[in-house]
């Protein structure tokens, strides 16, 4: 043979080998369980996009996150219109709305696919990883975000993953604190530019009255302090580095404190402390009545303060949103951060027919939610679909065991027949590195007196301390526990696998 | 607004909207059921492949079925490396299997994903398609592939896909032909190359025994004449081209025509047949034997002369395969050929190890397959998922409409709360045009009755004579069917929708 290829994967990219397979379709067929109970439909589109679809005016920044296709038609004398793989779901759904007028409105869909990013890989960061988004399109009230909502909430419950909480806020009311403050939509920076190692200049800039959401996103992780620095004068962090301050007057600061300071568990309350600070505020009131609204139905509808905050300090990249913003955190791995998040956005498809259409939806991370779900132990990785191992002890009788197997399957168990050439100890070995519960065995003795003969793995787990450290031992001498004529073989089989309720 | 962008798929690739997501869905997980019964394991890998891992020594033809994909990290000043998105998916098992030495030996694995190929679009031919794969890999024994054999009935089964026949044979049996027939490995053939508009040269090449295979192949479609000018002396086509021959003698020609003469819908007059044809062959009883206990084990395990026959027509790429090869075909729908097909390719890690693993598996072409489903109608498009449309007839009462909309889901009846802004008439025209069954209603008369009115849609479509042209009218006039105290609404939804056996 020529040179042999190194069979190996380009950086960022990973394979998802069984065990972690089982666990990530769990998650995923419940998750479409919960979205179809809800009456949302299917939708898939293919990986590959025109560029101008995918990027759009987006800055260069995006652009470069995407992965290049070459257009294969140019060899042809085709025009070369450049190619990419999706970055998101959300730009295909746009696209898919723009493009096929006659869809029914609204259209409530959901997609689960791959998505690729150039970024730079690191523990847990890949360049394809997956999700799951479900939106509402068309629909201007709110009620699509209050069940936006719900199904994130029913769709947690149904992951069993503990305690967690939905938190949502809007666009709107943060509008609000802009009008509060008396911030203009355009604020005048000062930057100050380095022009050599010791000097600096200082440089003009109009920056977007959102920056000042940029700076509050900071809170968490900077603290109050810096954040106050960051609205007015500016600082110079530990690296040397200024950081532009926004050049905000003391009473505008104290007035987005204010805002800041309403936080509480209950709802009620938050929304109390909104209509204190904004009372004056011309049109405060109706925008507090929106989130008061969508608060009771909820309430109505169970979804308690337990399960659901208003939390003002929820931004979600706000040149996106137009209107109510949520995410969802996992109170046992609160590390993990916003495992599930969306928001309203009504410019869903404006750059592709110069109008708005009203739009609402979420989209779970599946990759980490995956990570979080195992890190606090709510799944387990799983290796093996069988539950039976029909061992091969004598190969003369190789159609017995067959008949054996597919008599299990068509009872419904999940069956493999061993199919190696190995002894019967490293079946043992196979069936127990597999996590398959049960080796089911028909030797001489077994034929004769027309009985099958079951080992239960589990119980060599619960009896590690007799086991020993040599397990591989009592794997092949420890002798059958369950023993039935082959009539009973399979309630046999299915008692053995409910002794155990992981089963 | 600057320009808009067109929304626009680039050629060859298309969207699944909803009506075809549905049929495609419950198609993937029927064969899911199937195959975690059997305990075969999932496995997903990254779209994006190193192209000498895609194609390594494959051909230029190989190569520019490839989508390439840029290599972002060149622009770090990386090494070039040129990647590309896979084009099935035995090549990436073929990896993962070379990379990952400590996997369970046997490997036994499922895959469905999408793969790409830069193919020229066509009718029902598409850029990017979904394969369903399932592969045995560390297993020489034929029982792997009579489990392969046995896995592909009952898939086509578990589909409901009507008759269908799952034909096998063995390149093993082929090569036996070219030793009865005397025929080299390396065939000395004169091609007939045009050096003008009227005149040829005469080019002798050497092409390998495998191509009298890809003549036989051709048997169906241009009858035994021309196979038979073929594998002597060429012949000139329709369009003036000529075919060049492969120069056999006759002798040989009716040894071939003799092994083409075994043809029975009875696997035993099949291996009778091989056996008389044979007898001479040296080594030809124990490659007959193989076949024969595979045909044995089928029968035992129910696989009868019905739904498995030994058919020595099914070549299937041959240079590819080593030992049983097997394909399945639908009896009511043979215009979509082979749906699902594969063999033995013990050579499959070859060119990453420098050593051969046995393997052996079938993969499903879920494409063709769904459109021979839908064809024969098997299967239904349906835009739907939920069973009830909770109707808004009054704005005011809209927490009571969500109330009613999430007991529904609670009791497990997928249901959607219209959320568009239109009058009851357009979301019976939506509800219909979806196909969601049944439309649920609370006006004010049902508020005062504590009840709530059902309308089955279906039943429009059953009374569709008396209903006449006006459709539209009637879903707006036609009085409401059910009507039930709030306490029994589930009650009455369920009856409603077990009135037909297709809900």
């Amino acid at each position: 043979m020529t040179d042999a290829v190194k069979p190996r994967l380009f950086r960022g990219l990973r394979d998802q080998l069984p065990e972690s397979m089982a666990a990530r379709q769990w998650l995923i067929d419940t998750i479409r369980g919960v979205y179809e109970l809800y009456g949302f439909v299917p939708l898939a589109t293919p990986a590959i996009e025109y560029l101008d679809v995918l990027s759009g005016s987006a800055g260069t920044e995006a652009q470069e996150s995407i992965f290049a296709v070459k257009n294969p038609d140019v060899r042809r004398g085709d025009r070369d219109e450049p190619l990419g793989l999706r970055f998101d779901l959300t730009v295909p759904l746009a696209r898919v709305v723009a493009q096929y007028r006659d869809l029914p409105r609204p259209f409530r869909r959901y997609q689960v696919s791959s998505v690729w990013r150039v970024d730079k890989p690191g523990p847990g960061r890949f360049r394809e990883f997956t999700q799951f988004d479900l939106d509402s399109v068309g629909v201007a009230s709110e009620v699509a975000d209050v069940e936006i909502i719900a199904a994130m909430c029913d769709t947690l419950s149904a992951l069993s993953v503990g305690s967690y909480r939905v938190r949502f806020s809007s666009r709107r009311i943060l509008n609000l604190l802009l009008k509060y403050a008396a911030i203009p939509e355009q604020i005048e920076v000062v930057e100050r530019v380095r022009s050599g190692s010791d000097s600096f200049s200082e440089q003009k800039s109009m920056r977007p009255a959102d920056d000042v959401f940029r700076v509050l996103d900071k809170l968490e992780r900077v603290g109050l302090d810096r954040i106050r620095l960051e609205l007015t004068s500016g600082y110079t962090d530990e690296s040397g580095d200024f950081i532009s301050g926004l050049g905000l007057k003391d009473g505008q600061v104290a007035k987005i404190e204010k805002f800041l300071d309403i936080h509480s568990d209950r709802r009620q309350e938050v929304l109390d402390g909104l209509r204190d600070t904004f009372g004056d505020v011309d049109g405060a009131n109706e925008e507090i009545d929106v989130i008061a609204a969508m608060s009771r139905q909820l309430a109505g509808l169970g979804y308690g303060d337990d399960r659901v905050a208003i939390d003002l300090s929820v931004a979600r990249g706000l040149a996106y949103y137009t209107g109510p913003v949520f995410e969802a955190v996992l109170l046992d791995a609160p590390q993990f951060g916003s495992v599930f998040g969306g928001g309203r956005y009504d410019n869903l498809v404006t750059r592709f027919l110069g109008e708005s259409i009203p739009a609402t939806g979420a989209s779970i991370g599946v990759d980490r939610l995956l990570a979080a779900l195992l890190e606090i132990g709510r799944i387990s990785a799983r290796r093996a679909t069988a539950q039976v191992l029909v061992a091969v002890l004598d190969r003369s009788m190789m159609d017995e065991y067959l008949a054996i197997t597919f008599e299990l399957r068509r009872a419904g168990v999940p069956a493999e027949l061993f199919l190696g050439k190995k002894g019967i100890g490293k079946q043992f070995k196979y069936a127990d590195a597999q996590g398959i519960p049960i080796v089911l065995m028909v030797g001489e003795d077994e034929k004769k007196s027309g009985t099958v003969s079951l080992k239960d793995l589990r119980l060599g787990k619960e009896l590690s301390g007799e086991v020993g450290s040599d397990r591989k031992k009592w794997l092949e001498e420890q002798p059958a526990q369950f023993s039935a004529a082959r009539s009973k073989m399979i309630e046999a089989v299915k008692n053995t696998l409910a002794r155990y309720s992981d089963s």
